[in-house]
């Protein structure tokens, strides 16, 4: 396959991306090849003074660059020759089989709706994340980001796709889905919430188990996925990190804990659109860059997006 | 002053709950008393057995009680002779000054609320949480659970509740007032959030400085009172908790860990309304219920109440 990386994406890039993409070629097989999208001059600089050699790489010049910053509709609107921009170009070409990025979140998102698309049947898509369980599982959380404003029938929905994601990359049969809630009654939380609940009980697709309250993400088999609205999801995605960070800093970390270090993931898939792309955080080191290739290749593998067209398809 | 305490709230009442209280009476001075409200009997039975003297409690005795899972405006309309009722009803009449307990919340919001009632002026009643930063302080957050669909008028108005709150328990002068969102520029979160700012940005009673994110909570000088909806700020607060038991379980606890324990607190206060009214944790210990009743103590003092209504009233 193509692994698509946006080299100039990120706190730390072009160098961290560079060297966390010189850090992947190790770990993936020959047939792969990951393409550098990018200034070709900085990218061809950067691999030299590593003593990496270039014709182990695909490189694709960019002019411009999407900087954190900028209003999304508005730079992959008029940055037509961007990192972005091409990147997306080349995913819906078929040029590169999955594109990564770690830098503008909010253009990602345009980047991808604008060009792959959104998968029929989907009303919006979604972004998972997946938090460390004490037991050595994961639990998934969806949506963190794309929509603060989700309506019920978008969680409604998420359930699906939260579900494919539990099954195609974490290996869990017919995982337990639950609305991520205040309390775990019927009639608890806000009225989305509560109109959401109507809408997924009734649901065949996935197996829910009513509401869950956030002590439940960190163990046990009770629940897999849990659902919220894109707000809350990002919401306590930052907290938890905030307080992990805190931990952290303060010497407080033992081998439960140090799983909970983004590096070690690199980024979460944007899932829900005809194509794999994968979202990094800004502050992407070289390790999480690596890690974010190598998930690059796990979701394309995973068919998950074709499996969602599929059930979607079957309703 | 006279601390109205329900005794058969909680999930370790009657217990608990008297064991706190005598604890209580060592750190208050003997002109104020501790209203004990609840099963006459099984309170002398276990002041007896804790050869606590009955004479330093005041005791008003209730047949009925409210439990945990009762329907809150049900309970509170039939089960007239309830400790709840009975309580709400000492309160409104000035026969205690505040009232706190560790039952059921809903029931405490629907008591508050149809006896003593909200502030005029103020929309909704909020629950205030508070969170250690690292350098010794607090921040305040709220609401914490009155409100799961606040409006953005709601959210206007918890910035000026937060930060009386902030001044009058924690002393913070001019208090710093941010709107609790996924990032901090403008236009950033869902649409409660962006219509919130704005009117928020055109307050004059309070010093609001925009967005915020949820590390803020943990240090620094930045931000002192955090706004937000009651479903975010009770997920955040749970979620807090949740991550910090699985912590203290693993013994990654420091000193500043510790001060996460909501025993050394007690409970919440509900802001807004015409008495002093705390709600605690449903597993609260006889350290935390001793804690809620000096916490009583020391908002009932603060007259934050009074305060709110002067403040809407000059609006």
């Amino acid at each position: 396959m193509n692994i698509g990386i946006d080299v100039m994406g990120g706190d730390f890039a072009p160098q961290a991306t560079i060297l966390g993409a010189i850090m992947a070629l190790e770990e993936i097989p020959a047939t792969d090849r990951i393409v550098l999208i990018g200034n070709e001059k900085i990218i061809l600089e950067t691999l030299k003074s590593e003593n990496a050699d270039p014709s182990r790489f695909n490189i694709v010049h960019t002019e411009e660059v999407i900087e954190m910053d900028d209003k999304p509709i508005k730079a992959m609107t008029q940055k037509t020759k961007s990192n972005l921009v091409v990147g997306f170009s080349l995913l819906k070409d078929k040029k590169i089989d999955s594109l990564a990025s770690a830098g503008n979140t909010g253009a990602m998102l345009v980047g991808a709706m604008n060009s792959v698309g959104t998968i029929e049947g989907l009303l919006r898509p979604c972004l998972a994340a997946f938090l460390p369980k004490e037991d050595g599982g994961f639990s998934v959380l969806v949506d963190v980001g794309v929509n603060p404003d989700s309506k019920p029938e978008h969680l409604h929905q998420y359930g699906l796709v939260g579900k494919l994601y539990a099954e195609k990359i974490f290996k869990i049969a017919n995982p337990k889905v639950g609305l991520l809630n205040v309390g775990s009654e019927e009639g608890k939380g806000n009225a989305r919430c509560v109109a959401a609940y109507d809408l997924m009980k009734t649901a065949l697709e996935y197996n829910f188990i009513g509401n869950v309250e956030t002590r439940k993400l960190f163990k046990g088999d009770d629940c897999h996925v849990f659902v919220c609205d894109g707000f809350v999801g990002n919401m306590l995605l930052k907290h938890t990190e905030a307080m992990w960070y805190v931990m952290y800093k303060r010497g407080l970390v033992d081998d439960y804990m140090k799983r909970f270090n983004y590096e070690l993931y690199g980024g979460m898939p944007l899932l829900g659109v005809n194509g794999t792309v994968i979202i990094g955080h800004g502050i992407s080191s070289k390790l999480a860059i690596k890690n974010m290739i190598l998930q690059s290749k796990q979701v394309f593998e995973s068919k998950i997006n074709e499996q969602l067209k599929d059930s979607l398809a079957k309703l």
